[in-house]
């Protein structure tokens, strides 16, 4: 870890991928990648990007808690551990390209495809997969067209639909349980060859980036959408979402997240 | 038959839908339904309808022939038979909505969605199941939108499925075996109670309306498109299908088809 964190200060080190909310490094090992969490939200319409000040330590916290839970129940993640507040060391993985989705709830793009309005509870939950590419505008794309173009095969698309729906339970419960409402949230996946065999494990992030998290009484946006839409600092919602988790202590704030 | 053809000219007949290339009427029982197909091709960019002198003969002809061949194999369909040269008597039933296209080369919106080349062969067929909504610009859904919102049941699915491959198979086969590609089609479907049980029945047509027919060897466009981009006259096209399907003798030609 000290050679980690010296490699941090001289900035030496080597970017793999910069996105909106990320920017990834290569991690001390071939097999892994450091995971730099940014205090940026890019509001999608505008392509506009906001800075939110504390955002990357608290997104770096909450996808740590939650995959470390989701790995003690045998869900398997690319999360290794948190090197420092901003950042964490994830295992290096052969990128499967989809965006999948949970959905519980009507909530955004799926309101305008369907005509149903935000907040109509779905008859039961729906995975959406998305292509992880920015110029075709990352279509809806069904598993016919994910076998016949490669992008996974048939028995990885079978696991990634029961972690997907593993993963829901357990985050449905779990917010239910701190009064949040998972209203959808996005996953990816990775392969990792560090096995006997291969394995399909989550990758990237779990955090209210990627998560659609309603108060439960209020129906208030806790999430991105909350600061992107109704312009919340992020204690309005994402140090709200820490603190109920258990992760923060009640009377923490955003400064002390540095501190 | 008499009783039909005389509501027909007494024009006292129920319409019960307009479409862009067929006029539906109440049959002469309560579980039939007359399909008139009309001379006309709507092109979707402009919406601008298009006069095609006996193309709605042609497609007559011609849906009957393939939905009696598909038939013949086990495959059922709505068809019952042709009353005149064009109209058909089919089966009443309980329309599924959706729209199931059969790809095996890409052509049209795939390209669009995924950025490739229209002709490119694709790695196998891929089945898309639209949502037939004028409103909502028939969406693209997946296996998972239509058992949550209750368009098609699982078991229902599963037939669909295997009719749709099995269509393919044949109509792939039959076209191949008179020179013309089989690039995609269309399939819509219906559930029949007449039987013991539900069944699941192909309906609406099979005609160079609703799939792409590239001549083998020049790869010119035969079907409604041939029409549509390249202003081709119908026996340009559409004739010459059913001359090489063998339904209209070699020397026929559109105004033989009324005489």
């Amino acid at each position: 870890m000290a050679s980690i964190l010296k490699m941090n200060l001289s900035g030496k080190r080597k970017q793999l991928y910069e996105g909106s909310s990320k920017i990834l490094f290569e991690g001390p090992d071939s097999d892994t990648i450091i995971a730099h969490f940014k205090d940026e939200v890019t509001v999608a319409s505008t392509n506009e990007t906001i800075a939110v000040a504390g955002k990357g330590a608290l997104n770096n916290r909450i996808s740590e808690y939650l995959m470390l839970k989701l790995d003690s129940l045998g869900i398997a993640t690319h999360f290794i551990k948190n090197i420092n507040m901003r950042e964490q060391l994830v295992r290096r993985l052969d990128v499967i390209p989809l965006q999948v989705v949970i959905r519980n709830v009507a909530a955004g793009d799926i309101c305008t495809r369907f005509g149903m309005e935000e907040g109509v509870v779905l008859p039961k939950p729906i995975i959406e997969f998305f292509l992880k590419s920015t110029n075709l505008k990352d279509p809806l794309v069904t598993e016919d067209h994910i076998e016949a173009f490669g992008w996974a095969g048939a028995f990885e698309m079978e696991e990634i639909r029961n972690i997907a729906i593993r993963a829901n339970d357990f985050l449905t419960g779990l917010f239910l349980g701190c009064g949040i409402r998972l209203i959808d949230f996005k996953l990816e996946f990775g392969r990792s060859f560090g096995h006997d065999f291969e394995q399909v494990i989550i990758a990237d992030e779990i955090t209210p980036d990627t998560c659609r998290l309603w108060d439960m009484k209020t129906n208030v946006k806790m999430d991105q959408e909350g600061v992107k839409l109704e312009g919340f600092p992020p204690d309005k919602g994402y140090l709200e979402i820490a603190r109920r988790l258990g992760i923060l202590p009640e009377t923490s704030n955003v400064e002390e997240l540095y501190s």
